[in-house]
């Protein structure tokens, strides 16, 4: 999305008025360039609420940047964007790497623009920095996907911690929601900690995975299970297809032993062939009925306003934590107490008062 | 466990030296107390060591205080025993009520016995200051257990918050351990947090279960399966047990759907019918394998040191916490917050801000 300021978009900047005279050439520039940036902003929101992609685009990259400067920036476009926002569905998607994610979105994603959505994909991989972007990253993939009028697909925002990554990405849900769409897939990879995030920003978790639950069920993180709203097994297709059908029978009957979801929801294991375009169609048809359901009982609602009390309290949280752990002072007795814990010499809670009195 | 002032024991007070003349009468009294509660200490901690089980059940006593004055009392105590802990098998046992934990215990700390054992029971219970003790509360439970030379019971210690709980029994076990006990039940009640305190202070996880997965599953909270390195279906006899041979093979199958526990260890199921002592030995087999396997690998005392240091961080987080939340104004703004939240006028991560600028 490099390119984006080549293209003719609403966009352009409305020329400011000729400065005075008497106001020195350097503050009229000064002048010139904040207004041009307050203009930029207003102009961006309004782009973005009329579903302009380029403009979508470009504020997510506000929104993802570093930059101190782009900071205020990027709370104009949330405070612009915000009263647009939460009109979507939200569907998080995991599985180990190979298990077909990006085939997955580029078939559930084109039927539901064909049955008249707008899809926005995003992806959580907080390990992109050093992968240089294993998910997302390569724009040959979701090759038809990518094509349509109707899907905005994203690549995933880097960071330095999975906090800031999150944030992030729960920011750009609000900017696509804002510009219309009405689908949000958000896709990670269910190795580390990132699925937990995703789980706690979507409204539906869809957990993929392949038949012979032997191997790769090494790759993925304990509890991850437990998460799923549905299990599709995919690449049930030719030989295949047998093994997918034992391994849903033996999911179902594990999912069974699970207590109920809150709201009494039941996950259920689904079979598909992404690539041959085959059961996506029930897999929506499962969405649906999950949504119809939570709309219903309240639990859609609910489950949002919780997971938004998760994100306030976290934040507070991990701040309060690494201001704590940022000092020196703090770091060099931490690590005097642990050793003393190790020999014997204290236990976890005196060490802590000892470090805590460092305050 | 309160007559044990009326009982010969030996925290015998000294007899401290007659104060002299010249100091005056209060001084001298205030004296006299100050060096009576210090040998107190010291022979409590002596006793403790010596296993004496009077002694044991005061200095836990003290530890449990929420008195400030028993404070440094406790502190004492526990630097006291601490050279002379950490050399047992911290055992953890949850499932809901009504699937015959006592009866269990009972039978298992009695086979325990027999074989050699010294046995401390403790219980997790946060709940227990409200439903006024609710596991181990009733002493005419665990009957037989209870007579055994070699075991102490030790009812729920009560607090104002699972942190609190949590602490006092890390510090119980301390104190059992240097008294000589060798295997530490650990009971609690799977129905609420507690239950991943006691995970993270035992050395292995053992879930108790009923036949027919249905409605027992209910209480149970969710996460708990997979935290759990045996499963035991109790009441595996008569007319129960074609069902228990079922639901074993369920869960077998359910527990390889997950991924396998650090240090490779497989969680297995068994069954048991506790109230007639049946497999009750092929479970302390089954526990000697794990620690034999975990001692040879290392695992065992990675997870105790890992587990140090879970609790280490984990107190002075809380504490982190609670000392920002306990303040007024934040809880005044926290309000405000979170009904803009709910509201659409803000997001979780700037309202954490807001919030967290008041500091």
């Amino acid at each position: 999305m490099g390119k984006q300021s080549k293209h003719k978009s609403a966009l352009q900047n409305k020329e400011g008025v000729d400065a005075p005279d008497t106001i020195s050439k350097t503050a009229a520039s000064h002048l010139k360039e904040q207004r041009k940036k307050s203009i930029d902003i207003n102009t961006l929101i309004a782009a973005v609420l009329e579903g302009n992609k380029v403009a979508l685009s470009r504020a997510i990259t506000i929104i993802e940047s570093m930059a101190s400067k782009h900071q205020e920036q990027a709370k104009q476009l949330i405070k612009g964007c915000l009263p647009k926002a939460n009109q979507s569905i939200r569907i998080g998607i995991t599985g180990v790497p190979g298990v077909g994610k990006s085939t997955f979105i580029e078939s559930f994603g084109t039927l539901l623009i064909k049955r008249g959505k707008k899809v926005a994909v995003l992806a959580v991989d907080p390990s992109s920095t050093l992968s240089k972007g294993s998910i997302l990253g390569d724009k040959t993939r979701m090759e038809s996907l990518v094509k349509e009028e109707n899907a905005f697909i994203r690549p995933s925002a880097s960071g330095d911690s999975l906090g800031g990554v999150a944030r992030k990405t729960r920011e750009a849900i609000i900017l696509c929601e804002a510009a219309g769409f009405d689908t949000i897939l958000i896709e990670t990879v269910g190795v580390g900690q990132s699925e937990t995030a995703v789980h706690s920003m979507t409204d539906f978790f869809l957990l993929l995975k392949l038949a012979g639950a032997g191997d790769e069920l090494q790759g993925i993180k304990r509890g991850i299970m437990e998460m799923a709203d549905a299990i599709v097994i995919n690449k049930a297709d030719g030989e295949n297809l047998k093994a997918a059908k034992i391994a849903k029978t033996e999911f179902n009957r594990a999912l069974h032993l699970y207590p109920p979801k809150d709201g009494g929801w039941v996950p259920k294991t689904l079979l598909c062939s992404a690539i041959q375009n085959e059961g996506i169609d029930k897999i929506q048809e499962l969405i649906s009925d999950f949504i119809a359901e939570g709309t219903t009982k309240g639990n859609f609602q609910k489950k949002r306003n919780d997971q938004n009390k998760f994100w306030l309290l976290q934040t507070i949280e991990n701040r309060l934590k690494s201001d704590f752990f940022s000092s020196e002072v703090i770091q060099k007795e931490l690590k005097i107490q642990v050793a003393k814990i190790e020999s014997q010499e204290t236990t976890p809670f005196e060490a802590a008062e000892t470090i805590l009195e460092l305050r």
